[in-house]
Protein backbone atom coordinates (compact mmCIF):
# COMPACT_ATOMS: atom_id res chain seq x y z
CA UNK A 1 0.00 0.00 0.00
CA UNK A 2 3.00 2.05 -0.06
CA UNK A 3 2.36 3.10 -3.56
CA UNK A 4 -1.24 4.76 -2.59
CA UNK A 5 0.08 8.19 -0.56
CA UNK A 6 2.45 9.12 -4.01
CA UNK A 7 -0.31 7.88 -6.30
CA UNK A 8 -2.92 10.56 -4.51
CA UNK A 9 -0.25 13.07 -4.40
CA UNK A 10 0.42 12.70 -8.52
CA UNK A 11 -3.50 12.36 -8.94
CA UNK A 12 -4.24 15.57 -6.65
CA UNK A 13 -1.32 17.67 -7.97
CA UNK A 14 -2.10 17.08 -11.56
CA UNK A 15 -5.69 17.83 -11.21
CA UNK A 16 -4.46 21.13 -9.18
CA UNK A 17 -2.68 22.11 -13.02
CA UNK A 18 -5.53 21.08 -14.68
CA UNK A 19 -7.71 23.51 -12.75
CA UNK A 20 -4.84 26.51 -12.45
CA UNK A 21 -4.59 26.13 -16.51
CA UNK A 22 -8.56 26.27 -16.74
CA UNK A 23 -8.86 29.32 -14.72
CA UNK A 24 -6.01 31.13 -16.76
CA UNK A 25 -7.33 30.32 -19.75
CA UNK A 26 -10.95 31.46 -18.83
CA UNK A 27 -9.07 34.40 -17.35
CA UNK A 28 -7.68 35.23 -21.00
CA UNK A 29 -11.11 34.23 -22.98
CA UNK A 30 -13.11 36.71 -20.64
CA UNK A 31 -10.63 39.74 -21.14
CA UNK A 32 -10.30 39.26 -24.92
CA UNK A 33 -14.62 38.76 -25.10
CA UNK A 34 -15.00 41.57 -23.03
CA UNK A 35 -12.90 44.13 -25.38
CA UNK A 36 -14.12 42.96 -28.63
CA UNK A 37 -15.60 45.77 -30.24
CA UNK A 38 -14.59 47.41 -32.90
CA UNK A 39 -15.53 50.83 -35.19
CA UNK A 40 -17.06 50.68 -38.75
CA UNK A 41 -17.94 53.81 -40.84
CA UNK A 42 -19.53 55.35 -37.83
CA UNK A 43 -21.45 52.57 -36.54
CA UNK A 44 -20.07 50.65 -33.32
CA UNK A 45 -19.67 46.97 -32.86
CA UNK A 46 -19.77 45.44 -29.44
CA UNK A 47 -20.02 41.86 -28.41
CA UNK A 48 -23.03 42.65 -26.49
CA UNK A 49 -24.86 42.20 -29.95
CA UNK A 50 -24.50 38.68 -31.01
CA UNK A 51 -26.42 36.55 -28.49
CA UNK A 52 -24.08 33.84 -28.64
CA UNK A 53 -20.52 36.17 -27.30
CA UNK A 54 -23.34 36.98 -24.76
CA UNK A 55 -24.35 33.58 -23.69
CA UNK A 56 -20.00 32.66 -24.10
CA UNK A 57 -19.54 35.31 -21.41
CA UNK A 58 -21.75 33.65 -19.26
CA UNK A 59 -20.43 30.27 -19.63
CA UNK A 60 -16.86 31.95 -19.06
CA UNK A 61 -17.49 33.74 -15.89
CA UNK A 62 -19.60 30.52 -14.44
CA UNK A 63 -16.62 28.83 -15.58
CA UNK A 64 -14.10 30.88 -13.77
CA UNK A 65 -15.71 31.21 -10.90
CA UNK A 66 -16.36 27.49 -10.06
CA UNK A 67 -12.52 26.96 -11.30
CA UNK A 68 -10.92 29.62 -8.54
CA UNK A 69 -13.04 27.84 -5.82
CA UNK A 70 -11.77 24.92 -7.02
CA UNK A 71 -8.02 25.75 -7.46
CA UNK A 72 -8.41 27.63 -3.75
CA UNK A 73 -9.76 24.18 -2.14
CA UNK A 74 -6.83 22.22 -3.74
CA UNK A 75 -3.86 24.46 -2.80
CA UNK A 76 -5.31 24.98 0.29
CA UNK A 77 -5.80 20.94 0.98
CA UNK A 78 -2.08 20.59 -0.34
CA UNK A 79 -0.48 23.38 2.02
CA UNK A 80 -2.18 22.31 4.82
CA UNK A 81 -1.78 18.86 4.36
CA UNK A 82 -5.38 18.14 5.07
CA UNK A 83 -8.20 17.53 2.50
CA UNK A 84 -10.95 19.82 3.19
CA UNK A 85 -12.99 18.84 1.16
CA UNK A 86 -13.61 15.36 0.78
CA UNK A 87 -15.77 11.55 1.63
CA UNK A 88 -18.54 10.48 -0.50
CA UNK A 89 -20.75 13.79 -0.81
CA UNK A 90 -17.55 16.02 -2.05
CA UNK A 91 -16.90 13.74 -4.67
CA UNK A 92 -20.12 13.03 -5.83
CA UNK A 93 -20.75 16.78 -5.78
CA UNK A 94 -17.04 17.06 -7.69
CA UNK A 95 -18.45 14.58 -10.68
CA UNK A 96 -21.79 16.29 -11.39
CA UNK A 97 -19.89 19.97 -10.74
CA UNK A 98 -17.25 18.92 -13.10
CA UNK A 99 -19.53 17.21 -15.24
CA UNK A 100 -21.91 20.26 -15.78
CA UNK A 101 -19.45 22.95 -16.15
CA UNK A 102 -17.45 21.08 -18.45
CA UNK A 103 -20.64 21.06 -20.64
CA UNK A 104 -21.15 24.40 -20.18
CA UNK A 105 -17.95 25.33 -21.44
CA UNK A 106 -17.79 22.84 -24.43
CA UNK A 107 -21.32 24.54 -25.47
CA UNK A 108 -19.96 28.43 -25.36
CA UNK A 109 -16.99 27.32 -27.42
CA UNK A 110 -19.34 26.13 -29.85
CA UNK A 111 -21.74 28.57 -29.53
CA UNK A 112 -18.46 31.29 -29.93
CA UNK A 113 -16.48 29.85 -32.66
CA UNK A 114 -19.39 29.06 -35.03
CA UNK A 115 -20.98 32.53 -35.21
CA UNK A 116 -17.85 34.08 -34.90
CA UNK A 117 -16.93 31.83 -38.51
CA UNK A 118 -20.72 31.90 -39.88
CA UNK A 119 -21.61 35.67 -39.16
CA UNK A 120 -17.56 36.84 -40.15
CA UNK A 121 -18.51 35.44 -43.49
CA UNK A 122 -22.10 36.85 -43.96
CA UNK A 123 -20.49 40.31 -43.06
CA UNK A 124 -17.88 39.96 -45.56
CA UNK A 125 -20.36 38.35 -48.04
CA UNK A 126 -22.85 40.56 -48.09
CA UNK A 127 -22.61 43.62 -46.01
CA UNK A 128 -19.00 44.63 -47.49
CA UNK A 129 -17.82 45.50 -43.87
CA UNK A 130 -14.60 44.42 -42.53
CA UNK A 131 -15.45 43.70 -38.91
CA UNK A 132 -12.10 41.23 -38.90
CA UNK A 133 -10.66 42.75 -36.32
CA UNK A 134 -13.92 42.07 -34.19
CA UNK A 135 -14.40 38.34 -35.65
CA UNK A 136 -10.32 37.54 -34.54
CA UNK A 137 -10.98 38.79 -31.09
CA UNK A 138 -14.48 36.79 -30.36
CA UNK A 139 -12.54 33.78 -32.26
CA UNK A 140 -9.33 33.76 -29.92
CA UNK A 141 -11.56 34.29 -27.02
CA UNK A 142 -13.62 31.19 -28.18
CA UNK A 143 -10.60 29.09 -28.77
CA UNK A 144 -9.35 29.79 -25.22
CA UNK A 145 -12.56 28.38 -23.75
CA UNK A 146 -12.42 25.61 -26.06
CA UNK A 147 -8.99 24.69 -24.56
CA UNK A 148 -10.19 25.47 -20.99
CA UNK A 149 -12.87 22.99 -22.07
CA UNK A 150 -10.83 19.97 -23.11
CA UNK A 151 -9.06 21.37 -19.55
CA UNK A 152 -12.33 20.76 -17.64
CA UNK A 153 -13.21 17.38 -19.08
CA UNK A 154 -10.13 15.58 -18.53
CA UNK A 155 -11.14 16.72 -14.43
CA UNK A 156 -14.29 15.41 -15.35
CA UNK A 157 -12.70 12.25 -15.96
CA UNK A 158 -10.70 12.43 -13.39
CA UNK A 159 -13.43 13.21 -10.83
CA UNK A 160 -15.85 10.21 -12.30
CA UNK A 161 -13.17 7.86 -11.26
CA UNK A 162 -13.21 9.16 -7.84
CA UNK A 163 -16.98 8.71 -7.62
CA UNK A 164 -18.01 5.83 -5.07
CA UNK A 165 -19.49 2.89 -5.94
CA UNK B 1 -27.88 -10.23 -2.63
CA UNK B 2 -31.46 -10.70 -4.06
CA UNK B 3 -31.79 -6.88 -5.14
CA UNK B 4 -28.93 -6.74 -6.95
CA UNK B 5 -30.40 -8.99 -10.91
CA UNK B 6 -33.29 -6.63 -10.30
CA UNK B 7 -31.49 -3.17 -10.16
CA UNK B 8 -29.34 -4.48 -12.79
CA UNK B 9 -32.17 -4.72 -14.60
CA UNK B 10 -34.02 -1.51 -13.85
CA UNK B 11 -31.04 0.63 -14.64
CA UNK B 12 -30.64 -1.41 -18.16
CA UNK B 13 -33.72 -1.10 -18.99
CA UNK B 14 -33.82 2.84 -18.23
CA UNK B 15 -30.25 3.07 -20.32
CA UNK B 16 -31.84 1.41 -22.74
CA UNK B 17 -34.70 3.79 -22.92
CA UNK B 18 -32.65 6.60 -22.84
CA UNK B 19 -31.03 5.22 -25.86
CA UNK B 20 -33.91 4.55 -27.68
CA UNK B 21 -35.07 8.12 -27.52
CA UNK B 22 -31.63 9.85 -28.08
CA UNK B 23 -31.31 7.33 -31.38
CA UNK B 24 -35.27 9.19 -32.38
CA UNK B 25 -34.22 12.63 -32.19
CA UNK B 26 -31.10 12.49 -33.67
CA UNK B 27 -33.49 10.92 -36.36
CA UNK B 28 -35.94 13.85 -36.21
CA UNK B 29 -33.00 16.53 -36.36
CA UNK B 30 -31.51 14.71 -39.03
CA UNK B 31 -34.50 14.95 -41.33
CA UNK B 32 -35.01 18.64 -40.17
CA UNK B 33 -31.54 19.49 -40.46
CA UNK B 34 -31.60 17.71 -44.36
CA UNK B 35 -34.26 19.77 -45.54
CA UNK B 36 -33.70 23.04 -43.90
CA UNK B 37 -33.50 24.79 -47.52
CA UNK B 38 -35.37 28.36 -48.84
CA UNK B 39 -35.84 29.96 -52.30
CA UNK B 40 -36.13 33.79 -51.29
CA UNK B 41 -36.29 36.18 -54.14
CA UNK B 42 -34.44 33.80 -56.59
CA UNK B 43 -32.07 32.82 -54.65
CA UNK B 44 -31.85 29.70 -52.96
CA UNK B 45 -30.40 29.37 -49.25
CA UNK B 46 -29.22 25.74 -48.36
CA UNK B 47 -28.00 24.57 -44.78
CA UNK B 48 -24.94 23.65 -46.37
CA UNK B 49 -23.70 27.28 -46.39
CA UNK B 50 -23.51 27.94 -43.05
CA UNK B 51 -20.93 25.92 -41.24
CA UNK B 52 -22.45 25.76 -37.96
CA UNK B 53 -25.49 23.62 -39.58
CA UNK B 54 -22.89 21.53 -41.26
CA UNK B 55 -21.24 20.84 -38.31
CA UNK B 56 -24.87 19.60 -36.58
CA UNK B 57 -25.27 17.38 -39.27
CA UNK B 58 -21.98 15.72 -39.06
CA UNK B 59 -22.56 15.43 -34.70
CA UNK B 60 -26.22 14.40 -35.98
CA UNK B 61 -24.66 11.43 -37.98
CA UNK B 62 -22.14 10.16 -35.60
CA UNK B 63 -24.17 10.26 -32.71
CA UNK B 64 -26.71 8.44 -34.34
CA UNK B 65 -24.53 5.69 -35.83
CA UNK B 66 -23.08 5.32 -32.43
CA UNK B 67 -26.55 5.28 -30.85
CA UNK B 68 -28.39 2.72 -32.91
CA UNK B 69 -25.30 0.46 -32.37
CA UNK B 70 -25.21 0.89 -28.76
CA UNK B 71 -29.57 -0.21 -28.80
CA UNK B 72 -29.03 -2.61 -31.07
CA UNK B 73 -26.14 -4.40 -28.67
CA UNK B 74 -28.64 -3.41 -25.67
CA UNK B 75 -31.84 -4.85 -27.32
CA UNK B 76 -29.75 -7.86 -28.21
CA UNK B 77 -28.32 -8.61 -24.50
CA UNK B 78 -32.16 -8.29 -23.06
CA UNK B 79 -33.71 -10.41 -25.90
CA UNK B 80 -30.67 -13.67 -25.30
CA UNK B 81 -30.44 -12.62 -21.91
CA UNK B 82 -26.58 -12.65 -22.14
CA UNK B 83 -24.79 -9.11 -22.02
CA UNK B 84 -23.22 -9.73 -24.99
CA UNK B 85 -20.45 -6.06 -24.34
CA UNK B 86 -19.47 -7.00 -20.45
CA UNK B 87 -16.70 -6.61 -18.45
CA UNK B 88 -13.98 -4.05 -17.51
CA UNK B 89 -12.84 -3.23 -20.77
CA UNK B 90 -16.40 -2.64 -22.25
CA UNK B 91 -17.22 -0.41 -19.02
CA UNK B 92 -14.26 1.61 -19.60
CA UNK B 93 -15.16 1.74 -23.57
CA UNK B 94 -18.78 3.08 -22.43
CA UNK B 95 -17.90 5.81 -20.00
CA UNK B 96 -15.56 7.24 -22.66
CA UNK B 97 -17.53 7.02 -25.59
CA UNK B 98 -20.92 8.25 -23.77
CA UNK B 99 -18.45 11.27 -22.49
CA UNK B 100 -17.17 12.11 -25.83
CA UNK B 101 -20.68 11.64 -27.41
CA UNK B 102 -22.28 13.44 -24.84
CA UNK B 103 -19.94 16.64 -25.61
CA UNK B 104 -20.39 16.23 -29.80
CA UNK B 105 -24.16 16.35 -29.28
CA UNK B 106 -23.26 19.38 -26.88
CA UNK B 107 -21.27 21.33 -29.22
CA UNK B 108 -23.62 20.70 -31.94
CA UNK B 109 -26.87 21.66 -30.35
CA UNK B 110 -25.36 24.87 -29.42
CA UNK B 111 -23.16 26.09 -32.88
CA UNK B 112 -26.43 24.82 -34.28
CA UNK B 113 -28.77 27.12 -31.82
CA UNK B 114 -26.29 30.04 -31.71
CA UNK B 115 -26.05 30.55 -35.44
CA UNK B 116 -30.05 30.20 -36.16
CA UNK B 117 -30.41 32.39 -33.54
CA UNK B 118 -28.08 35.45 -34.19
CA UNK B 119 -28.16 34.18 -38.05
CA UNK B 120 -31.82 34.95 -38.28
CA UNK B 121 -31.76 37.85 -36.82
CA UNK B 122 -28.84 39.76 -38.59
CA UNK B 123 -30.69 38.50 -41.89
CA UNK B 124 -33.49 40.14 -40.73
CA UNK B 125 -32.43 43.37 -39.68
CA UNK B 126 -29.47 44.15 -42.10
CA UNK B 127 -30.84 41.77 -45.23
CA UNK B 128 -34.33 42.86 -45.17
CA UNK B 129 -34.55 38.82 -46.21
CA UNK B 130 -37.58 36.81 -44.88
CA UNK B 131 -35.82 33.67 -44.10
CA UNK B 132 -37.88 32.76 -41.12
CA UNK B 133 -38.87 29.11 -42.35
CA UNK B 134 -35.24 28.39 -43.55
CA UNK B 135 -34.15 29.23 -39.66
CA UNK B 136 -37.45 27.59 -37.93
CA UNK B 137 -35.95 24.64 -39.54
CA UNK B 138 -32.81 24.86 -38.16
CA UNK B 139 -33.53 26.02 -34.80
CA UNK B 140 -35.97 23.09 -34.11
CA UNK B 141 -33.54 20.44 -35.51
CA UNK B 142 -30.48 22.08 -33.02
CA UNK B 143 -33.40 21.54 -30.30
CA UNK B 144 -34.24 18.10 -30.66
CA UNK B 145 -30.40 17.97 -31.31
CA UNK B 146 -30.23 19.09 -27.51
CA UNK B 147 -32.74 17.20 -26.13
CA UNK B 148 -30.71 14.17 -27.37
CA UNK B 149 -27.73 15.77 -26.11
CA UNK B 150 -28.98 15.75 -22.45
CA UNK B 151 -30.54 12.17 -22.44
CA UNK B 152 -27.34 11.35 -23.60
CA UNK B 153 -25.26 13.21 -20.47
CA UNK B 154 -27.62 11.20 -18.54
CA UNK B 155 -26.63 8.12 -20.16
CA UNK B 156 -23.09 9.18 -19.44
CA UNK B 157 -23.81 9.40 -15.75
CA UNK B 158 -24.99 6.20 -16.05
CA UNK B 159 -21.58 4.60 -17.67
CA UNK B 160 -19.70 7.03 -15.12
CA UNK B 161 -21.17 4.70 -12.21
CA UNK B 162 -20.33 1.35 -13.70
CA UNK B 163 -16.91 2.25 -13.72
CA UNK B 164 -14.36 -0.36 -12.18
CA UNK B 165 -12.42 1.32 -9.15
Amino acid sequence: MESFPSNSTVRRSSLLLLRVIISVFLLIALVLISITSQTVGGAKFKFTQVYSFRYMLAVIVIGLVYSLIQTSLAIFSMVSGDDVFKGKIANIFNFYADKIISYLLATGAAAGLGASEDLHRIFDATLNLNLDDFFAKANTSASFLFIAFICSAIASIYSSYELPT
